[in-house]
């Protein structure tokens, strides 16, 4: 197994290491407005032709997380900003244009993480709700707000029917499903019903382990898998993650995703104490094996170590690529976002925290972008696998290092 | 806060320690069928006036598990067959009898987890549909025959009419959700709405504050909580856990609690090598706290420690009562049961396993039942929290130790 390491940090171009260096001086008198955001668009594969609209749904949901730390916005209220744009994409695999499942209908999985207070929200299979963060995050909100009348217990995870119904009656807008289809969407559905009609057309006659090995085959499972996602830290030092996904094309209806599971799609988690790191993920690629790795807490906790970029490759290779939990898979498809940043009283005084980001995928590509307040505009990047190596066996590892300053008013 | 041990392995009573110790000597000629089960029917409060019949669901429950394991099945059939039976109860939180939402309708939680495969299947808000985790375990078997048709993978998590129509397609009948209603189930639910109409007349002209403050005294938070579940060991070492729930009384439509939550609900994971354990874990209790703590994972992580009893002690006190993840809830509620073993090449060689289990809550009660396949009828035991400590700050825990013989054909 080939792993492939652009990485990290001193080694990485000027434009990505150390990334707001020259602006350390000017911020000494700045209030605590600040922060840094992370957005992935899916770590899946990523046409050259379609790499242009990738990156600037990246950027505009960098600037939106940007614009609320700007206005003094927590981390958890910026990375769900950054997720309703990246929804609102028609090219995203999450909310308007995402994956039809099996009916030629879209059910849609995310979840909200806040590291500050630990809370978490879900929702699954959900239709016809233009932004499923936004309601992931209300039950994150209501969460926190304690116990219902006659003492019931507020849920964190809702599905389907009963979710949709639940975002409407806490003033969340219904939204036509059709509108949330796209010509793109819809072609896409199209081709992959017939390509399903055609390998089923194949298999009659065939034993059932025949057909299964031969779809297998057939499969190249690394198809569009552009789940969305992000991770964001403020001044405070408080960090949140989101993420969003359509789901695998074709799915079973009902079918739920790592998008909307806790600890596999997206994992927050503010330092306990000044020796810890806080740390924020997303995840993104095949549900099935996000869900059955725990990826995203998984990833978390491997943060802890002093090394962010070694802890990050091993935890991909030894907690994905050759989990234990995923010893029948032939390939297998993740990407992550991370972020880790130290709260120690030092940099708290003095306003100036320092955020490790990085990102990984067995995927052929993942397109990322990131920005600080400081930051004019976000920067972008497609991260491919150098080509000759395998998707699924193989990963991609690049990230940088930046120093966190406030606002000026 | 305060805990209470009554607890273990030695300290048992005869009964409960080295339970089979008697019948050693005969087994040495046996051959690989074998195995011993636990079951809960759910930690919560379990009225005296209902002991007997809560007590027979779980005898019932561990018959059913042993005659599979006499049959020769393996540890994930026969903790599926254990469940059905604990479904079938009326008098149980899980398929039949299962607690009503606030629209009067019932959906089912529901997962199962086979430690050899490490495979997971589990069923979300699921309706009309008798036996919620025979479409768990079904979603299992076919997650474990490899992709579909044009490479499309698996779903291992279904939930609403998507996962009932997939359990139909795969030859699981379909029943009527009258027919899962019982007269008790029904008269709780009246009472239910009743209480909570109340609360909210009561509420009216408060402020949102008050109101869920007033909300948090009005609830005891102890009610009837009792999913049910399982652990089971067979000859061979292989371990299983199961959960099934109708969720907690009065939740919102499309709510999922741990029952169907990967890592929440139940855990089973076969040893990796000669110096560790399998281990089987099944949770019951307030299905957000179980999900925001990850009990069942946490519980099966810590039974790698030396002293099983005070590494159960220990992960209850730490990662629930006291968890980060609960610091704003003043109850937590949930219970656990527990298995491991160890499948040294000594132990494997000589057909005879050690296995310890043990149970562990911070409800009111809990009820029990055990048996080996040596055995002619299951223990039981309702567990208590000791009069005048706290439910939700305090603990029980209980369990004993047995060792494992196969079955003379």
């Amino acid at each position: 197994m080939e792993s492939v390491m652009n990485c990290a940090d001193e080694q990485q171009p000027s434009s990505m290491a150390n990334l707001w260096s020259n602006k350390q001086e000017s911020s000494r008198t700045q209030k605590a407005k600040g922060g840094f955001v992370l957005v992935h668009a899916g770590a899946g594969y990523h046409s050259e032709s379609k790499a242009k609209e990738y990156k600037h749904v990246c950027k505009k949901a960098c600037q939106r997380a940007v614009d609320q730390l700007k206005a003094g916005a927590l981390a958890v209220e910026a990375v769900a900003a950054a997720l309703v744009e990246l929804e609102d994409s028609p090219f995203t695999n999450a909310g308007m244009g995402s994956n039809l499942n099996l009916s030629g209908e879209i059910e849609c999985d995310a979840s909200i993480m806040d590291g500050k207070s630990l809370h978490f929200g879900a929702v699954g299979a959900i239709s016809g709700i233009k932004n499923p963060v936004s309601v992931a995050n209300r039950l994150l909100k209501e969460g926190q707000k304690g116990k219902l009348s006659a003492g019931r217990i507020p849920p964190c995870f809702l599905v389907g029917r009963g979710a949709h119904d639940w975002a409407v009656c806490h003033g969340i807008p219904s939204c036509p499903s059709e509108k949330m289809a796209t010509k793109f969407s819809l072609s896409a559905y199209k081709r992959n019903k017939r390509k399903m009609e055609l390998a089923e057309r194949m298999d009659t006659g065939h034993s059932q382990t025949k057909k299964r090995r031969q779809s297998n085959e057939n499969g190249n499972g690394s198809g569009c898998l552009d789940t969305v996602g992000a991770v964001v830290v403020d001044l405070e030092g408080n960090v949140a993650a989101a993420v969003s996904s359509g789901g695998l094309a074709m799915k079973h209806p009902g079918r739920i995703g790592q998008a909307a599971h806790y600890g596999c799609g997206c994992w927050a988690e503010n330092a306990r104490n000044i020796d810890s790191y806080s740390t924020a993920v997303s995840t993104s690629g095949c549900g099935e094996h996000l869900i059955r790795t725990m990826l995203a807490r998984e990833c978390s906790a491997a943060m802890q170590s002093e090394d962010a970029h070694q802890a990050l490759l091993e935890a991909m290779q030894n907690k994905f690529i050759s989990s234990p939990f995923l010893a029948s898979e032939d390939r297998v498809l993740g990407g992550v976002i991370v972020l880790r940043c130290c709260t120690c009283v030092e940099a708290q005084s003095s306003q100036n925290i320092q955020v490790e980001f990085l990102w990984s995928h067995t995927t052929e590509s993942m397109c990322v972008g990131y920005m600080s307040v400081q930051d004019s505009k976000a920067k972008t990047h497609i991260s491919r696998l150098p080509s000759g190596t395998v998707p699924g066996q193989s990963l991609a590892i690049e990230g940088g290092v930046c120093r966190l300053m406030g606002v000026t008013e």
